[in-house]
């Protein structure tokens, strides 16, 4: 392993291609006759292959969770902190499976991949998936990396969903989940801001219907508006409020609608950069797939026959000063899992960076972690 | 009085319009020269002249606050629940004046206004305006009206820095204010929040730098996100939850960009009806009066400085579930006014409707506002 890095890097990564060949048939109906799995894996899988574990990425995430891709790189993976020899995800213990999920934009079949049948990219016309479906799609790289049972199937957010659908879907096929951040459905309230969102990009002039491709075009404006609104959901009014503060970026006002307040143009910034790495049609189905996510709906409503066949253990996380999935939501999970009769511990983190808490070194988050993976086997 | 309505209702009511000649220097250092106010009143002047109080309206309202314009208008005025014969401003003993603010979109001098100088309409030219510049320009009124003395100012929201900055600004020209779901400044978040929908009615293409009503559009789409946007912020989680909790629209998902929830197609009614009547210049800079609001500023940060000059009593109020204005910014409010020794009451009203509880007949509410303007003089 090349690491001009540091002791606890996993130095850099090579991402790696399986096209899967088995047809998937998915929530709304439609079949995926083949598709590819863009995949990264860190340490390595023993001999009685029951050290993987599958680490599942948010909204924005994508396969590339940890390391360098390059020597010059300015960041490792997104999930860095939590990876790595000696980290909560330890490579000297565990083998380590990370992809970009099926609708991505990152490599996986999405919408910006050409379909063989028709010739012509997906765009608008790949079809909504659901956190099952991706459920599915990883089950299928789990047979591919002949991998039978996750050790432990780990998300945040909507990565957390995924890790509670494993439980549920496959409910022998894994030893224990991490629900980090998460929450078993979305409130009206977070439906709302994902049809803002939405709406931002679907009328975009440049959105085209879904074919901006086609026209050599990206919907910026709407899909910027999309994060810099998803970005303020994210942060906590404590965090802006110790960043920003009411600080303007030139020290006085100016009466236009240019940045006065240090906060617009951080958030003026950090969606541009969105733009320039994310797919529109992507960031819509993820929307979707939030919303639709209601596990308990299949079982009259009650999410703890949801959990009622899994052999799995579960690690439910939240931190305190996340609005966008409070603890509130984590701790519904965690009464229908006691309701289920499964063994479950529940930490709530205090942490003042909202919802990205999820993504960062707090000390006490990464203890959790750490102490809970330890025990494992 | 025509009254076909009920016995506490005002009835039938006309706006009046007052082209002020003197000129007004603003904050952002132009000066008006002259400028028209639409208003309405309701209750009689006294011989003594000092039963007058002055309504503020919030980003989106207007000088309509109470009674009907026509025998079968469907709605009230906006406040029409608190003012009226035996309502909190009881018509019987005071006389209300609420107004259209300058920069408004409803009759007062604004973006949508020909400039007598350029025979032309403002748009984008005319200036941002701050609330210390609605302050002054309510001042010329009140003069207009021969109203030396304010019995109360009172306003919710963007409506309550008025109130706030009345007793500021003219310190002995104001007996009483309410201030209510308030702040003396907004956060990170709010002004984020604010530049988001900024944002996007700037970069809607119908928008043209502010002069949509020379190509014969309006920027639909930008305006139609910012009120979606706002919508949710006026909102709790929990009003919504009651509302309109996971409900789907047709009792099926549909795997599209479609309505699937209740809440999505509830927000895009609101939006819809919103852009028919509201100017996006004049959203613009309400969202700046916003921003810009921080009476304390000018007295070191320290807001309990602002107010010692001041005559005036006070009585604050906020809703529980308010998270746009939480109960913690009138706290501070209530701090400062206590530490300038003023007279203030604080009421904190159990309510689940969000920021928007203050547009709503709440009886404890009402009580608590019934029981201050009874016992003025």
């Amino acid at each position: 392993m090349t690491n001009k890095f540091n002791k606890n890097s996993v130095g850099i990564v090579e991402p790696k291609t399986v096209e899967i060949k088995q047809s998937l048939k998915l929530d709304c109906g439609k079949t995926l006759d083949n598709f590819s799995l863009v995949y990264e894996t860190y340490g390595k899988l023993n001999e009685k292959k029951n050290n993987a574990i599958l680490i599942c990425h948010a909204l924005s995430g994508d396969h590339h969770a940890a390391g360098y891709h390059k020597e010059d790189d300015k960041k490792p993976g997104w999930w860095d902190s939590c990876i790595g020899p000696g980290k909560p995800f330890d490579t000297n213990k565990f083998f380590i499976v990370s992809l970009n999920n099926l609708g991505g934009c990152q490599g996986s079949t999405g919408p910006n991949t050409i379909d063989k049948k028709t010739k012509k990219e997906y765009g608008p016309d790949f079809p909504i998936v659901t956190v099952k479906d991706w459920v599915n799609s990883q089950k299928l790289l789990a047979d591919f990396l002949e991998i039978d049972i996750w050790a432990c199937v780990i998300g945040g957010s909507l990565g957390g969903m995924q890790a509670l659908q494993w439980s549920i879907s496959y409910p022998n096929k894994i030893k224990n989940s991490i629900v980090v951040a998460a929450a078993a459905k979305l409130s009206a309230q977070n439906i709302a801001f994902n049809e803002v969102a939405r709406q931002a990009i679907i009328t975009d002039p440049d959105f085209h219907d879904g074919r901006y491709n086609n026209f050599g075009v990206i919907p910026k404006r709407g899909l910027s508006i999309a994060r810099m609104l998803g970005h303020i959901t994210y942060l906590s009014d404590d965090s802006m409020r110790q960043k920003f503060g009411r600080d303007l970026r030139e020290g006085k006002l100016h009466f236009g609608y240019d940045v006065d307040f240090q906060v617009e143009s951080y958030l003026r910034y950090q969606a541009q950069a969105f733009v320039e790495r994310f797919d529109a049609n992507t960031y819509l189905l993820m929307t979707k797939a939030l919303d639709y996510f209601d596990p308990a709906e299949e079982f009259e409503g009650d999410l703890s026959k949801a959990f009622e066949k899994t052999d799995s253990k579960f690690l439910v996380i939240s931190f305190t000063s996340d609005w966008r999935f409070s603890s509130t939501k984590s701790r519904e999970i965690v009464k229908s899992l006691v309701k289920a009769r499964k063994k479950v511990s529940y930490s709530e983190i205090e942490a003042n960076q909202g919802h990205d808490a999820f993504l960062m070194p707090i000390p006490q988050y990464l203890d959790v972690l750490k102490n809970f993976m330890d025990n494992i086997n």
